[in-house]
């Protein structure tokens, strides 16, 4: 490759590192409503043997990603798809996405 | 007890029961930074199995209380309680409790 050409795409991706931004994503995977949640169970059976009053009980896994992207929804489309290909099941869950600037 | 007195009571508690107020409160406990997190690090390394770029991943337990009590703050207390002597291990964890009212 000439050196012209080498610099050009160093300089492209120097300039496209430069525009990225840190982001904090944070995906929060439930089980989905009717779907029966053992260790939610067993934990409120727990708290009420514990003296402890309440109505219901609804545990759910929480993943804090920082990533770099070119924005906000780069950000957020990218993390969706780590949920749908890993982090939740979608014949059982649910999950939603937030995104803030770090 | 004199047929009164009962009535007393009675009335007492079913007016205690009326001025609560339902509410959910989100329990959120996450491991102390420096605490390892194997379940994260094994997450984020599958991600980047994928193909997906990430800078770092963290996972936290969440969970979602439905309960009634007098007041927010009464919400809050008990389910802070909840937290200190069963949904987090004030060794390894930092937990915090957010209440709405439903």
């Amino acid at each position: 490759m000439h050196t012209g050409a080498k610099s050009q795409t160093f300089l492209r991706t120097v300039s496209q590192l430069l525009a990225m931004t840190a982001y904090t994503a944070t995906v929060t995977v439930r089980l989905k409503t009717g779907v029966l949640d053992p260790e939610a169970e067993t934990t409120q059976r727990a708290l009420e043997r514990l003296g402890f009053e309440l109505e219901s009980l609804r545990s759910a896994d929480r993943f804090e990603i920082d990533l770099e992207a070119d924005s906000k929804e780069a950000a957020a489309e990218r993390v969706e798809e780590m949920a749908e290909r890993l982090l939740a099941n979608p014949t059982i869950h649910d999950y939603d996405v937030e995104v803030e600037e770090r």
